[in-house]
């Protein structure tokens, strides 16, 4: 595990590569992982960094300690209190979340403990997610004067909008099991099966052709935010290049001859 | 509870305020609560003028009787066969429903009995619903020959398409629990319990920031029809008005210091 | 049970039309009814042929076999290796999905068993959907190396987008329970009550006013990606109009005087 370098001594966020799979590890742990400025610049340039990067196939972020990730740091907003920080802040926030559905990579939530306000939206941001039944998840700031507006943006596109409005104006917390019902997390498994049930579902996806993929994740987001003819028509483009590629000609032709298919990544 | 004035003897509206919370009753039980064109006019007006009522935190809409509300006055709408009395009318229904979520206050629905066609949309187009276990939905209009068009534009935004889509062409009812598992209502309790669960949730609203409340539920609802992107600059704005507003700064100074906040409401 | 014209001996498409309900059955169980570009030509010019035949008031989509549809025609799509013939192809197969949705009739997939790739697409682009509870459905294109791309676009509007991404980078199946979980489909039966539960389904429509289901549907998906004033608009102007048909003014006098309507479907 190698550590990102950043200003302080004590690595804020760790780095792991393993047969294709990267997980990120947000490590604050004393301050619950908070998002402050240093710890989204970090993420952000990580995130950069791994979408140009060929040998990572999924990526996974995680939080060391007792959360997952508590939001952002409250006491820095306190102590920055003018208008072009806060700005500045969730411009970058908001830049960092939108580039996670933008790389070519999936990503996975591995949510251990409590997920609240920008930890929270950072769940709903990621493509996957897959939560231990300790997890649990709120949009809290309503409780310090403080709409969840951006984790709002990611939160009602994961569940209905009165089950959003109600987290965002009561700050009330879900647990793991309704945060599956409602669409925020895929799988639920105790806290020591974890790490096993991220691994198979990061495993089953290194498995697949990485170009359909990456072709398949840009898709995916864009077609969401158009019209169902628009949609079809982009969708149409994209699969018929995908049916270009080496990777499925030897896919369709491994299924027909009852063989396992060797992807060549293009 | 004072009676909203309006040209016959017994009140169609009933108003009562407590505590921030103004309840709205809607008061022809005989008609099964509908929404006659004098209903839906008094009621624009009275959310009109608590949309610029500092001391309404939240709204409670409630019917009396036996129904919560069956939709349009059918006979009031035949007695009138032209087509600009349906138009006017269907255009007052859609803005008086458009407006609820316009307000600054969150608007919770009370369904005690059913909720058929407009009164099945009205839930819909509130923030928040709480229903009793023997309250049932239904979009009904099919069954009198009449699609119900405007019902179905909040429908489609609580619950999924094919959902939505079957209860609109067999006009059949679907039951609480169901409605809450489809996204239509947030809390099922005995009716017994009603009031004491929409007081619990109201609130638990009025326990919050009014104006972190406010800017927080027009953000909400225009960030739903935005792209990704657009939406999240969008919100990234209001989030750091947020924190420039003194109960924002008194809340996280509370939070840290480990006390209760007190709300200046700006 | 008539057979559509089709250049080879075997009918590849089946119409039976009883009581106002036309049945479409997929007719290629030795390719698990694989949608060739020749079947999707032979189901465009059906369902073009049905959106102009006034008898004909719900259509059913079934399979012959053991498969309700496996996708598109792997072997074909490999024996056409070239660009123009793929663009042709998912152009031709998104131009026959969207159409299911601007018929004037209503469309119920009966799912007897497993829904592929393009085969879980026809089942999500379908209005309304009844399995058996030994149905499964699954977007399994990645496992050729090709990733369901335009599936996605209906899938992503029937379920939750961490749902519908899951099953499009896992392939994974999900049963039929399941699928009615997330809005896949209405409704699950034992294998042995399908069809009676799609007859009664398809009976209830076709006992409903032509005029006002055909309104409705049309405004339906079109208010689906509106904003919500907009929708309201044109929802309001076709509730107007739906008001002056003569089905409309029988459906309430009937109502009322308590006796059972006469539709004149106008």
């Amino acid at each position: 595990m190698s550590a990102v370098p950043h200003p302080v001594d004590e690595p804020m966020l760790l780095r792991r590569d393993q047969a294709g799979v990267t997980t990120l590890t947000l490590n604050r742990p004393m301050q619950f992982n908070s998002l402050s400025q240093a710890m989204l610049e970090t993420l952000l340039a990580e995130i950069d960094a791994i979408a140009a990067d060929k040998s990572v196939r999924v990526v996974v972020l995680a939080g060391e300690g007792k959360a997952f990730c508590a939001g952002h740091d409250l006491k820095e907003m306190r102590a920055n209190h003018n208008l072009g920080f806060q700005q500045e802040l969730f411009r970058l926030c908001g830049k960092f979340m939108v580039r996670l559905t933008e790389i070519p990579q999936p990503v996975i939530a591995r949510i251990h403990g409590i997920a609240t306000a920008a930890g929270c939206q950072l769940v709903s941001m990621c493509d996957l997610a897959v939560a231990s039944d300790v997890a649990r998840f709120a949009v809290s700031g309503i409780n310090v004067g403080l709409f969840c507006a951006t984790p709002s943006v990611g939160l009602s596109r994961n569940m209905g909008r009165k089950e959003a409005f109600e987290m965002l104006v009561t700050g009330d917390f879900i647990d793991a099991h309704e945060a599956q019902r409602r669409g925020l997390v895929n799988r639920v498994v105790p806290l020591d099966q974890l790490d096993d049930e991220v691994a198979r579902l990061a495993a089953a996806i290194v498995a697949k052709s990485p170009v359909a993929v990456s072709m398949g994740k840009q898709m995916f987001y864009r077609q969401l935010e158009m019209g169902m003819e628009a949609a079809y028509q982009m969708a149409a483009e994209t699969m018929a290049c995908n049916m270009m590629t080496n990777d499925a000609a030897e896919g369709i032709d491994a299924f027909v001859a009852k063989r396992k298919p060797e992807w060549k990544g293009c």
